[in-house]
């Protein structure tokens, strides 16, 4: 249908465990096991949308590595730049909520992992991106070793510097930073920004973690803000989603801010059947976009129902096809597909 | 309570195939098998609600055909008007959606089915139909082949010649129908109607596969085109089902068409736990309201309620009984029945 | 955080044979067994609270009741008062409901099972109360036996004697005294709202079961009537919830009613995963901020918000903690607790 | 291929409880529910040996009525002849054992069930067994209550009197007659033995139950002691099963005594899946080899292999083919059947 | 380790549906999906043995199909060869057996199938080679159509003319064969037999399926047969497995035939798990041996412990990896590996 | 039956993560969790063995934590000697063997849990101690880190102090301590064997881990080297077990040697269901059987008896209860317990 370009992105696999059937850990001891991390989730979207994908990272060198790797594959990302070594994975576990129950994570030990132990040479480094569009990089690389800071860098100066996309996901976790410096991160996520040409945020990210004017306090509107965020860092997009809530529903829209102003995706009612993973479908929708060349409003409401429908399916890691967020776009109230 | 009288219908057994817990075939192993088709359905519900059954149709003479009889027998419907032979059955997949997510179904190959290679003599035909007050036949087997076309029109002639009701089902189903003249396929849906008086349908099945005077255009209002309908072919009822929606919520109303006017039945709101089948347990319910010669608003109602909590029910074959929908029809708003 | 005080109740543990998937015992083998009863169930929500707990009870002297006790401190309740003798347990078989169709409970042989069997020494009795700050007794206990309504009474006349709380829960199951007479019940019950100072129920319990005056008839508001009751038996508290519903969402309130006047929480929504015994989680809730000596706004507010998670958890007894429902209190739209 | 011919069957549904995989009742809160009982075992086994089947029982009035009714249509069994009455049924919960662990049995409240509360007239009796070759009677109705006694033994007479084969099974549990007298348990045995043609047990029976002759004691061999037993009650056939052992291999032969003597089948190797059932699943094969006209050696051949395939699958009641235990008999090598 | 080396292999995918637990298709509704097929299982076990591999096959365009090429990446074959078109796929339905009761496998429609209606051209074949060392084919090929035939003797005549390795599987199911003339079907397997140098069959095969001379009757030894055979189709190897039996225990034992004569494996005792697919587990590590360049004493022993383990895991598909089978070979008797 | 007498074990509680079915980590997402350790495993036996129990350990401040401590009520283990802080527990997947395929534990990050983070007072270990009648230690404690080992040490030397039973369990796992000299864990052991009075190991350990004398070489019969240790270390017991093989079958056999020699259990077959966590039901039973003081040849039959039936039960922690270790002692072929 269109021409397949291919999207690499450097992250962290996590081994998520959740809990069976809503139940908390004490009520239950059967669990479901699926790998997840923001790069790996945002490929497996870009890859069930129609596009080659490659995952950049360090596995442990065992059999959960070797599981990671399975599913990886099955999920219709190449696992030829994984790398292996050590023998721990961050880990966290999920006691799904339900209705007004939310869902709780547990985060066990995470900077001890294959990935967070990585060391990473220039020369494999550049290797990786040589035949990819865009390159994702997530904040976390920022944060949890030097070495995943140099790493991540080094890729996005590199990938700038060869005129590829370069998308940069905040994705920032206070919690994971505790004995860092703040000048520190935001000194690395100035960088990466300086880099970056699409990223993906909200207004939080912007306050708490960058040195904005003193004129961008919080009193102003978050376009505003976005809008000066866009032209400092001179970005092709700064995307996002934002929930509302009326009585009991919960919804959900887009935004996509560029130099030439603010656009807001249709808002759509949101089922949460597994609310973990669904921002970064809605980044793969918008690197599918961006890839397809579709027009803003398109790319939006592309993301954005990317991210709906990521609501109802199980598991982080994106699932819905092509042809199924077109088809949602087209009609929202169609039971049953035959 | 009543007198019991008994419903024969004549259809295809499918197996269908559920993959578990709201997730797609690329994610889970898992899978619920249950036997389905629109008159194994149908024939359910009416047991359900207190009459005798039984099923005509072909079954494999393999273990797979044991199975589908012994879950038959399970739903209190007889299997002794049942044959077997050959080695296949008509396959669907479901993909059960959740919230806004359409469930999707894909169907295996269907023509080769015992079903679809069976053959049929009149005399067992004119048997099967001897002790039933009502012959109810699915309009697939006039699409079929030759020979279920044949047999269906032979056993409705037969059952109308002995002044039994004749229920219709048109479930039409145009992908069923691809290499079919559109032509033939009106004709046999004509001769069926000529022996039917009880006819399940909606719009579109009155507009896309009828001959009807072109005053009865689209823009015609529904009631119009059906009492049309209703006196050309001197029906007792064309009977069927609307849905609706309010915000997020769906709603369904049934609707009973006689030679005296259209009434509709109250709208409920519906809760999808599993939409398939939820046609064949409206139907169910309207054939037993004819069978227990309720008034009209009572069967409309009744057999709305059947399909509103078929949608709570798991799998397509209604097994809510007639006190559960008697007990919802009175109060809708028990939590728990003790 | 706050000084730990213990509370112990009295009642029968019952086993809970609930189907799997929202299914109908017809249609699946899969059940999933539970232990269950008001006082396990009020108990299991003040431990997971933060207090001690204790059952006192008898269970049957075979593997079922060892497999009970098992679970009585896996929720955190002490098995030290228990006693075993006999072989059988109450059982009730669920058929959980969907969306607007109901669960069904059928109630096995009750009166048969061990509890109801059981006969207690007052010195035992006394024992057990010796030291707790609140005695919990269920209604069930003044109608099963005569020996279990010997025993509740003894309890709560010596509780009352000691100047423990004795928290009484009307409970009142008409199906469980249908061969009583209901002028010996009432003088029961009434014995027993003597002995106490915290009474939990509803309109229908006063005006069903006891003898108020004929001033009091069903025309008064409930809030009359429940001043007058709780004057006539000069208790701290009465307690309790009403249901409502707005189109399609059901709400809960919960009351307190003390001599100063009645006060209401907050009307929360609520979202039914499992329905039985969240009454149990608002009595837990309740003898919670009584031990925690919270004002009573306080006191209501976290009841029924206790009540409101318990329709979304699994299984009848509580298994939310302190933190979680003052999260829920603090913000009610959040999604995922990191 | 043969002509059909029918068994009744008098006897208790129970409801069996097994915990899922191998698990105790303090391990997993998982389990699947059947049912089960002598009567309904043995005619699953010859329903699915191709004769027409019909159980004589009493259900409760509720779901759990309903829920056995339909797995015992589904078993090919009628349902025709099944009363429903009360809300209780006999209970057992399965633990079970895996290798030389063994399994447990708990039993719950069983004298209070439907069946035990049951009361039959002669003419329901009468008409049961009017369209029947064989009458089975399990020794447990002799036990349970008087009504239950006194309709077994009427039913025995009565087919006695028609020139009906009479099947007695022994099935002697002490633990069920606590409180009975053995003198008059012993009657109401060596009554019904003056009826039977047919009689399933072992030698402990014999010693134990019944009174016989001071030389038949218990040093004399089983072979003298079964023909005495044969002669006295001029029965066709005396017929059980033995277990022999072979380091960690278990071994079953089955034997069949006639007043012409003694034969034994072939000595299987047996490898336990469930072991519960087992025995009856040989009487359905003892009844189907009669109802064929089988001569002695098929006929206890075929029992036995029934009853050895009756160990590899799940649950009570036996579901294995006519031409499942024949390709047993000709090649017990084989892997897979395609 | 060692050069890594790809195969290709050409054959059918189907879909399995195991039921769960050992029971029957009447017993439950729980399944177990998975793809298989000769090509995929062979595949499997040689990428679980660290080589690549592609399959070349044509699967259904749908999301079944979609589902298999999934699980095709997760299983470490590369999808790029493999078409898409049509609907359905071969299906079997297993009942897996439990000790002495066999597994049951049942076959639903299979010729036409996406693969049965499927046709190749030239030049796909000739690229589906160019990189690989050895091509696989299976005798189904042969059988199931025109255009299948064709394609399989163009890929072993290509493959042979480009100096690869061909190995072909005799696979001979004379069920699928139904209507087909032997002499025809004789004629491609010696066509075919021309072709290959790497054979995996039995006895059954050279003597059901060849024209081989008369001297060569059923009451020659194998050892003389298969020489005669090795050597008049100048055979690098002809390969396969025999079973035995010591009491109830299985043992398997490979066999390799080369021009210079015949050795065996080591006898290993055998424990069923998941009985289908262990021949192919085999061939993969035949082929794994050949690629390895092992000499044939490590090769027939490898070998036939993959088949061996490929015993006790679930599913068709081999998934044990290389080290396992060399540490199997080391110690037989460890119980766990950390 | 006994007098009650307590026990208290220091020691590492581990998540378990077994996925479901034999399968591999590649082959499922489905998980069962567990908590396990060998301290936890041996107070799980000795308390369904009838003695009072408690565990000293560190576990996380979270909601795993939590769920750890009602695990270790529920198997009848005071949780009030147990710290939590930190948010890591030792993990280890388990996929499980069938047949003459190994089960595989994969473990991950271990040295940063909770329990290797921890640090202790001298007052808590002493209060820890203070009312158990015998302290059981894991060799691991010695080796994971300083503040363990100090721990251990201490609480042994404590425990001698007071005239308690030290109970040590060598345990030593090689791979955990990668990095540390030999010299100084012997040292640790060393010291701990001059405070144990009852050890747990087997001949690797004596010869791998300690300084025993040239003469002790591993040619001198493992009889004569675990004497002189007996005699060096002035030990009440050295105690263990052999495995040993006959064709396909699997035994095990107990020993316990005391300053007056050695003895050997019966030597029982195995049958492995979950191989895991058997030694620790050994070391149960010898506890218990000291406490009952029970002659040496009773206790080393139950104490191998209750690590027999460890293999057939689910889970690492020991299930079985004294009456059934007892009555497998009794006869070992009974099928079922009524």
């Amino acid at each position: 249908m269109f021409e397949s370009k291919k999207v690499m992105a450097f992250g962290e696999v996590m081994l998520r465990i959740a809990m069976s059937n809503y139940q908390t850990m004490e009520q239950t001891k059967d669990a479901r096991l699926n790998f997840t991390g923001t790069g790996l989730n945002v490929l497996s979207g870009i890859s069930h949308f129609g596009h080659e994908t490659a995952l950049l990272t360090q596995l442990p060198e065992n059999r959960l590595g070797e599981a990671a790797k399975a599913e990886i594959r099955k999920l219709g990302i190449s696992d030829k730049l994984i790398k292996q070594e050590g023998e721990h994975m961050g880990i966290y576990l999920l006691e799904q909520g339900y209705g007004n129950r939310p869902s709780e994570v547990t985060y066990l030990e995470r900077h001890h992992s294959s990935f967070g132990l990585s060391s990473w040479e220039e020369l494999e480094l550049d290797n990786a991106i040589s035949d990819s569009s865009i390159v994702h990089i997530c904040g976390i690389s920022l944060i949890l070793t030097d070495a995943t800071r140099q790493a991540a860098l080094r890729l996005a100066r590199q990938a700038q510097s060869l005129g590829k996309h370069v998308c940069f996901d905040f994705n920032y976790r206070p919690s994971l930073a505790r004995d860092q410096d703040l000048l520190e991160i935001r000194k690395a996520y100035e960088e990466m920004l300086g880099y970056a040409d699409i990223v993906i945020g909200g207004d939080r990210d912007l306050i708490e973690l960058l040195d904005l004017p003193s004129e961008c306090n919080q009193e102003l509107e978050f376009s505003v803000l976005a809008n000066y965020f866009v032209k400092k860092y001179q970005l092709l997009y700064f995307a996002g989603t934002e929930r509302s809530y009326q009585a009991e529903q919960r919804y959900l829209t887009g935004f996509l801010i560029s130099p030439t102003g603010m656009i807001t995706s249709e808002t759509f009612p949101i089922f949460i059947f597994d609310r973990v993973g669904t921002g970064d479908a809605y980044v793969a929708g918008i690197l599918t976009g961006i890839l397809n060349q579709w027009e803003p409003r398109k790319l939006v409401d592309f993301a954005t129902a990317s991210a709906v429908l990521a609501h109802t399916t199980l598991g982080d890691s994106p699932i819905v096809t092509l042809r199924q967020v077109e088809l949602f776009l087209e009609n929202q109230k169609i039971d049953i597909v035959r």
